[in-house]
């Protein structure tokens, strides 16, 4: 092992304090990254846009600094989904008319990042305008699951999540509308939160206070996880619902110590079937919270609803996001994205309304579910990697799914209560692929979720997760 | 003058500093305000409910813990709006169908004041469901503006404008679509300010996450309505887009002596008529912040698109919030709620997507304005207080209105790019009749717009606001 392998297989809160006591610069892992790309991206497209020199520039200008000056990311290399714009660097939104789109200015979310002394390197793959949990799009091809590279890595964040999985990448950004930032933690054996709406600032779409549509971490494991997150959230009034972080320090929270008493868990949320290899994974996982003295119950809120809830607000949002494309591009817009636009276009002012009330509801039951519980544990996903020629997920245990993201119900569940929601790996499944458990907590409740994860984490792997390659697979 | 006029006529704040000290007791203060409401309100029907036994409970209650542990508020008695529910309290939003509804359990908002130290002794009057500027319903009738009784108190929050005006509160809630905590304070000469959305934690209704309507405070001045507000703010999990407080103080905030450098004066915000002596006053009022040391210049951010945009987006939410009612008692609502739902249920979602378009662009542009400007200043209210019979104005230097909120645009504008926005006293027609001058900040400003808002009141006003007795008029 040479000393690039050593640095790519760290910590990110390892590196981070190489930086902080001046024992590797910047710039020495933006080499160590550039060299492990050449490596292993190829098999697997995680990361289709490069900007070395971009970030390069930035190091220095970062180095020119004292270290305590460098923001809490200190010059930690971070690829950014390529939905999301920064200042010079191709944004192709995974979509053949922003093929080469070069944005002028970064979105606030990057433009903070920065402040916090991380530097963009990449962009990561997506599905076109993030829409699906498979990363395919029609200008960078597939991003494949290193696991078994002809399995899906899942999405929207997939090239996120493969390259924490493959070690081009520390930390990774990625989005999560129904699922984004925790199916391809799930698929890829790393660790995604959707956080908190308002959590991570971000430059506001239409609707500007919408709630379903959240940035946030992802990494390979929670303590990495709390650092970046960390370094996305705090208020900022040019997102109008942007929150406070009132002093905390998730990464402190992840490391707390706390406990839950009770927590439960639920193999399906009574809305969705579920492959029973999957379940048991996590069932088994789940049940080793007792390890910790914690009591585990097999329970759920009610979710009735859930499925047009989402349905309804979901198609509503991608109304209000992607009109204007849809007006003007239609034949340029992949299958999915047309069939949740025109589902928007018919919806009627009472339809969405309704949708409302259910989302109201659900909140309530979920907030009254969660004086009984600390946490509320399931599978991420239902599945674990399928081929990747699948776009998505059909059927299941025969069921056959109604539209192509009915498949994500157990996480775009969290969404509709707008709970903080994290996916750490449960286990492997007969083939070795990896499986991811979901926890989530009540709104807000992140410093809980990244304390109470990481006590799971700490009993289930007794060894770090580290880097794979690729590996080929059928 | 007795005691209990003493008592009355004396600012929330120097009350408070009583109650601190000892000096009166809760109990004390429900006495002068039972007192003072026997003398007055039957004139002007601000405070159609009362529940003094339920509140001398709480004052009891309160005087068994040591001063120091009755929160911020220390038993101040403070009216709620007859929209929002108060555990055990006649709650009838205005409307036949809830004439006799007495919830159980208090909304959260109302919870939080308790804890404070707010004392609740009254529900003050509200329009049917809040809907529209003017204070009458079916269930208790009209509020009357004690600065003239033959005319309007504005509305919503008319009732809780007119018991500050009339000195049966100190401190009062209030709620704000379009306009509904400024609009009563410009036509009553006190104070009220609309918050940035999620300031006041209130029990979520559908839509969860909507930012149209908030919460807010009201006061007979600058000082005494900061106090107010800091009882009212922070984080809470139960609301899902709450906003933490980090730690400030309004109130301190208020007293900062924070100056703008630079503020913006518009009469109309280029989207509404304006009564030209209404207009002067403001003017005259805003250019004597020069005598700060303030910067005051004409000019305004571009609002093009605000009507559409209000009008749409207002009409959804109507629709989320009241669709059930409509459905179930269509014949017991009033024209005005009728038309709204109605409107709301004929939008398609294409719509409301440009309007939620519309939306961004606003607070976009209002952005960038606000880089350039501290504050914007207009007419709380394009005229002065109309006929009481009159349900709106209609029409105004030969504009007719196109609905029954046309009027309040130069309000409603405020709601649409998400800024807190405070109405202050600005001085009298030739009536003798108030009028507010809007004082606008960027989104979560409330500390500059409170400082701001602070040293122009001391400008204007070298005698304290007080009380008055209604007046009869024509």
């Amino acid at each position: 092992m040479d000393t690039n392998d050593d640095l790519i297989r760290m910590s990110a809160v390892a590196v981070r304090d190489l930086l902080l006591k001046e024992e590797v610069t910047p710039l020495d892992l933006l080499d160590a990254l550039e060299a492990r790309i050449a490596e292993v991206d190829g098999a697997v497209n995680a990361l289709p846009t490069l900007c070395f020199d971009r970030a390069r520039d930035h190091a220095r200008r970062l180095m020119d600094k004292p270290v305590e000056e460098r923001g809490m990311l200190a010059g930690m290399p971070v690829p950014i989904k390529d939905l999301v714009d920064v200042g010079g660097v191709l944004n192709t939104k995974g979509s053949p008319i922003f093929a080469e789109h070069v944005p002028e200015v970064s979105d606030i979310m990057v433009e903070r990042l920065e402040a916090e002394g991380g530097v963009v390197y990449a962009k990561s793959n997506t599905p076109e305008f993030g829409a699906g949990a498979n990363t395919f799009n029609e200008v960078f091809g597939r991003t494949l699951n290193p696991w078994n590279t002809s399995r899906s890595a899942a999405g929207s964040s997939g090239g996120a999540a493969v390259s924490l999985a493959t070690g081009t990448a520390w930390l990774a950004h990625g989005s999560d509308l129904g699922g984004s930032l925790r199916n391809p933690a799930s698929f890829c054996g790393i660790v995604g939160m959707r956080p908190s709406p308002g959590r991570v600032p971000a430059t506001p779409t239409p609707p500007i206070d919408q709630t379903l549509g959240v940035e946030g971490p992802m990494a390979r494991n929670v303590e990495d996880l709390a650092l970046m997150f960390d370094a996305l959230t705090g208020e900022d009034p040019r997102d109008p619902i942007s929150l406070h972080h009132g002093g905390q320090s998730f990464l402190d929270a992840a490391r707390s110590g706390w406990k839950p008493l009770r927590v439960a868990f639920s193999r399906d949320l009574g809305i969705t079937p579920v492959d029973s290899e999957v379940a048991d994974i996590c069932e088994r996982a789940a049940m080793r919270f007792a390890e910790a003295g914690v009591e585990v119950v097999e329970a759920h809120p009610d979710f009735t609803g859930v499925h047009e809830c989402f349905d309804v607000l979901r198609a509503a949002t991608y109304v209000a996001a992607h009109k204007r494309l849809y007006e003007e591009h239609k034949d340029k817009l992949k299958p999915e994205v047309v069939w949740n636009i025109e589902a928007g276009l018919k919806l009627t002012a009472g339809e969405i309304a309704h949708a409302q009330h259910l989302r109201a509801e659900l909140f309530a039951r979920a907030r009254a579910f969660f004086g009984d519980y600390d946490l509320l544990l399931t599978p991420a996903t239902i599945v674990s990697a399928f081929p990747v020629e699948q776009r998505y997920l059909e059927e299941l245990n025969g069921h056959r799914f109604s539209n192509y993201v009915e498949w994500l119900a157990i996480a775009y569940a969290m969404t509709m209560i707008a709970s903080p929601a994290i996916s750490i790996p449960a286990g492997f499944t007969s083939e070795n692929l990896p499986v991811g458990l979901q926890i989530a907590a009540p709104t807000r409740g992140e410093a809980r979720l990244l304390a109470g994860a990481k006590v799971l984490e700490s009993i289930l792997w007794q060894e770090p997760i580290v880097p794979i390659d690729p590996r080929p697979g059928n």
